[in-house]
């Protein structure tokens, strides 16, 4: 199989090139950027040199998968041709993951290029909707927030636990923020430093409310989503908080023995969702496509708190683009996503 | 004006001396700690360099006043016969906070040791406290993390404008863990990592709720306090999530400009609780005794946000318990106190 | 006393606006910056939101002293005007610190705007230059690397200790950049990272140069000088490396001991130029103005080792300009640098 | 092949346990580590939960290596046994490395347990010793700064391009101090900080001069080593200086393309040494078996500086032991360290 992708220049499309490199089904054909046409690879980014390729302009060869790392806008008028000629696409960026034109147009400030398109995309989270993104011809890659927090949430609304008012707190490091430069990414504002952001509205969360939504039935969940930048690297927390329907699990210790075992019921056969008995941490997920999730409940006050982490730009981005590869091409989930995490 | 600290080895009891050094009315003259008797200030901590002044055992000068930098449990120990031969005091700890020795109890694990003074002392925040403050012969000086939470909810509680459904998301630097060893505190399990600890409940919640309790009447706060440990020395910022009564205040944009009126009425006369109108970050406190209180509403579920942030060691600690001292003794308040935050 | 700052809108412009404004003679009336012309410097920059400016594009009050923290080339442009009238004139950047207009040229790239000033200007070192500086019209403050590895290297080329073969290692935090966008400020290049650059000549080898050959008769110093960069903001740390010449100090460690009784002795009457006994950290001089100097001896090679720290913000670039308008005007030389480091 | 890891609780085991996961040829088949027998290899460590043993306290298993992580003179003890059983082993620690017992006491402060055998045992750096790693019973894997500055300084020396005073100034992560606690791996100590540390002479120092020894017939260097430690978790940056014999290369320019070409061609066949034409960053190495050097000349002094880098828990101790363990055994030198480094 052969692979390109579109706008390899980023921290997703370097990514992806990395992960790609060390499958064994698949081959990395071709590679755009243009801000360095021309580049070896490996000239732009040294730790590539293995990878013996020349950025290019534009992807010409025939290949069976597209991955785009384009921003938004931009991914959705490089895709479009390669949808139409049938050419299997996963979009990393936000173009196709919103069913609703009119919501896409609210949060992005422009009309969706192709709104029939967004009815056969598929959202590409595998353990939600495996069964559609096997046989997608577009694969909308969820963002990487929506990624854990959806995970977190997913079984309790699932099961009927939790009323509909929920708040995400989510921590993230900088590298969610790509590799243009802003002051809001420079070194000396972020490091020893701790700030929220988007505090009028993250554009992550429609998508969020309508995964979720489906997830529950007539369940329409009130989310309040905050997400904050630390001074790290790689890496997404996300503590979600939510009330628990009277008498949803028993009351005490034993309610959070049984909504932990009811996570990981509910993730059993998942290869990347792991549900665990103590507060993780992202360095657990450095470098690997794993969610780690930890469901509690703060028993004086009968709160749902489920705290998922993540590397954002594994499976929160090329790692979970990797994993929808292989799922729409029925290779082995786990193919090119098995290294352990770093850690320290 | 003369002061000792007990405990100068750890890190509030350090920041207390470095804040003292340039007090234009108080001098140090005497500290103690077990761990570096008989050492100069200044070998021990060469940024101490010039405060001549060696550390001993026992504070056995007349002083005006005293703090306790110890860990709690030995801090009651240490301050008990100081309060009782009539120095005034300031706990830098956690032991005269609570003001029922049966939470003490749950909380810490041991019966407090003399609880007579539990209703003597004065829980020592100044921007609710001043009065009791001002003729306390015993201040105790508030946790890290409910400064910045009760001045967060505070003036949201007194006006009557929230549910008491709270949750306090917390994130914080490692310096608040102290100097002793710990794994959690090691450097290469610390960078570039995110985690939620304590999440079977924090011995701060109790201060909180006993404090937010006060400000409103009758309201009984059920609180979710959860922090997280990140990657930085200085600094916390609470993210505080609740619920805005129907009809609180103006529905849309003019209502967040209501909220922020009254924040601002609520702290016009503080030199240290600044509300803004923008997300602020910990990086705006370094080493400055200000609490930077940012409140916003979340439109589209009626909720009220409410960020705040300060360092940990100043605002948070020594700088509060200096502000106490100030306040104690009749000093101008913002004595000691006026450095501007080291940015970037 | 009235100062002004040319461009407060920069990292070390607003290191000098926060260390002014705890000065009590000098009393700063305005401040500049293209980029914020109109707001309040607390609105560009909370941190100083206790001081009650607006941004202006151009300096027009009657200043007795004024800053100018413009990048080079600019700087000089902007600060002719005011040494022709009369106004004395501290320069933060690089443009009137060699005196050699060549030097200037080849370094710089252009041509020196106006090279009879390069005579007349002050190379503000007030260790070594004290004297000169008191009367000066026109002070060129010293480059962040060159204040230490001078401070480093003075006594020993003074006393004749050493051969001219210089090794300077030097370490730095990324403030010293600037607040300018580049993507080797990028948080997440520069984060878990270390890179030497520079690697052919970086602009402050010929200042360290010029100033070394002044202090020992004849004395023709080669040296290389790395610098790297790594993950911190402030801070800079200097290993200088030489050999020492046959018989210059008894031999073993009663050698050690001699030269830094050596070094003491140099720096004896120095407020800011600290000799100890024992490794430093830049951590001992976080928002500080003291230069720390750690000489020691490799009884294995015969080579002297010194090191120096300091912060390069303060000492490097905006506390060592007040310390040179202190000297200038006759007023304590430590008046508003007398803040102890912010430690941890 | 079966492998054990004696003391898979320190950095440098669980990363030999990560890596060892990887290998295709090789099965981890036991682990000790005393201070969590009985516990999961995934409890104790999450990140390695994909790896199903359980830490026990010895040994028992019939393996065909060993591989230790003890740290110096327990990890003798330890691999005696198996060396005189005929077990081959690799030993990550210092106990095998010196080949002068009466140096390894000097520097160890206690007699070699075995002295014999350190006339066996190879010193595990295969760009030197490939041919007798491949023999070898006992192989002492390099200290992880010797690792990067043998390589860096190595072509010079065996072409007698160098003078005999060497410099070598190293920066290392924090991860190399280990996972024992102590002050100056404390968070708060370590971040926004830098220092020189084992100022009087570094235990790696004896290695570096034995094998540079071995390199140029009867070179003697006369090497300064000071190590820095700086704000991050992995990676060891080296900058090597030395003075170029008269003539030894072309002057100007074409000089450096010269010892860059001749570097190139030393490493020619070398899978793990990449030599580069511009200033490398640890970043570029993260996670991966890579040592990238650099090669460069001051031509203002006539000054050789080589930089080299690499990932002090990879290159510079658990992946060259794989990638010895690799040669020892006849498998391909990658097998097992093919990913590519984790950017950013």
């Amino acid at each position: 199989m052969k692979a390109a992708i579109i706008n390899v220049t980023g921290y997703f499309g370097i990514e992806l090139a990395r992960l790609l490199h060390r499958h064994t089904e698949v081959e990395l054909t071709q590679v755009t950027g243009r801000s360095a046409v021309g580049q070896k690879l490996g000239e732009a980014f040294p730790h590539l040199a293995d990878i013996d390729l020349e950025i290019e302009a534009e992807v010409t060869n025939s290949v069976d998968v597209v991955f785009s790392a384009l921003p938004q806008i931009a991914s959705a008028e490089a895709l479009i041709p390669f949808v139409e000629k049938g050419v299997r696409a996963i979009d990393v960026s936000a173009d196709f993951r919103l069913k609703d034109a009119s919501e896409y147009e609210k949060w992005y400030g422009v009309p969706h290029a192709k709104p029939q398109l967004l009815e056969e995309s598929v959202y590409g989270l595998p353990e939600l909707n495996r069964g559609e993104i096997r046989s997608a011809a577009l694969v909308a890659n969820p963002g990487c927030y929506p990624t854990g927090a959806i995970l977190a949430l997913a079984p309790a609304i699932h099961e009927g636990l939790i009323h509909e008012d929920i708040i995400i707190d989510a921590k993230t490091g900088v590298s969610g923020a790509g590799r243009g430069l802003s002051l809001s990414a420079h070194f000396s504002e972020v490091n020893e430093n701790v700030s929220a952001y988007a505090v009028d509205g993250h554009r992550h969360l429609p998508e969020i409310t309508q995964e979720l939504r489906r997830v529950g039935t007539g369940f329409e969940p009130r989310i309040t989503f905050l997400p904050h930048l630390i001074p790290m690297t790689r890496g997404i927390l996300n503590s979600c908080y939510a009330t628990l329907k009277d008498g949803a699990i028993a009351p005490g210790p034993s309610g959070i023995e049984e909504i932990r075992a009811l996570y990981k019921s509910f993730y059993k056969d998942e290869p990347f969702a792991q549900v665990v008995d103590s507060s993780p941490m992202t360095k657990h997920t450095l470098g690997n496509n794993k969610c780690i999730i930890f469901p509690n409940v703060d028993l004086r006050t009968n709160r749902l708190i489920v705290i998922s982490c993540l590397d954002n730009l594994v499976k929160g981005a090329a790692g979970q683009a990797i994993q929808n590869m292989n799922i729409m091409f029925g290779l082995r989930e786990t193919e090119g996503l098995e290294q352990l995490a770093l850690y320290p």
